[in-house]
């Protein structure tokens, strides 16, 4: 039996996410936007395109698989959309179509009017099995935080060397790459 | 040799941790302001207020320290004066204390007008001996963002058990505590 969710908790935390990554990055130089923590992993500018997958392929579409008391399994996502589809669009374009779209969603979400009982509804996820709707919308909470910590840590990392001996003190330096 | 820093990229970073923190936090219920990743770890609301004490006694101090040609180790940093300092203070006061003081302390940089030269001279660090000018800017721009990741690693793990089976998937919810 996992934790209850409380619905609120977690909209209030999607609904923010946008202008968290808005501040963050906007008009930011490549230096940080480009920068990737080595072979075959992400940039900022790359997670943004993952998350914007996200919000069109993933959390709103098998909200509704659920609701709609589908059997087959979700459609499973693709991990690596973004780099087909960012191609050619800027930081600015990407951040605007995230805003956008978790704006849609969450209001989509908001309207589900969504109660204990619809929370504890069940969906079948293509590796995972059984999992719930309230377990759906906790992962998208803990989706977008991760993203947004990948983010951080990947700009971080530009400094490993800049910072000297103080790198030390600086776990995120040494912390893992994905 | 470590890279040479440019400053204008850790401006523009330092410059923006306000808003992004601003942006993620502010309204949050105590739900994700006042979790911590366990005994002896800071929640988001201890962050902001340890992030307030460096912009009073650390970065600039420390730089001023360098300029002025000081051959005595700088002051040894508190890592727990958040506790003393935040104590009966709102969130929303501490970010705004963060904000002010880091919008003045961004303006004193830029005034400082560093060339490459001032970002080679050298402090003494009571713990890590020779630093330049250059690293200990690195280290702040570093320093933000390292908590930033900490403030969504620790946020994500209010959700733990709440994401179900996916949270095979998320990594940030076995991530380090610290």
């Amino acid at each position: 039996m996992t934790e209850s969710l409380r619905l609120e908790d977690a909209v209030a935390v999607l609904k923010r996410t946008p202008e968290t990554l808005n501040s963050l990055l906007a008009g930011l130089p490549d230096t940080w936007i480009k920068a990737t923590e080595g072979p075959a992993t992400w940039s900022p500018y790359d997670v943004i395109g993952h998350l914007i997958h996200g919000e069109r392929t993933d959390w709103i579409p098998r909200a509704r698989h659920i609701l709609a008391g589908e059997t087959r399994p979700f459609e499973p996502f693709d991990r690596t959309a973004q780099f087909r589809e960012s191609a050619g669009k800027t930081l600015t374009e990407l951040l605007a179509t995230f805003t956008d779209l978790r704006r849609q969603n969450v209001s989509v979400l908001e309207k589900m009017n969504l109660g204990d009982e619809d929370l504890n509804r069940r969906g079948l996820h293509p590796e995972l099995g059984d999992v719930t709707l309230g377990q759906l919308i906790a992962t998208w909470v803990v989706h977008d935080l991760d993203h947004i910590a990948q983010i951080t840590r990947t700009m971080a990392k530009v400094y490993r060397e800049t910072t000297g001996p103080w790198s030390a003190y600086l776990s995120i330096l040494r912390d893992r790459q994905r």
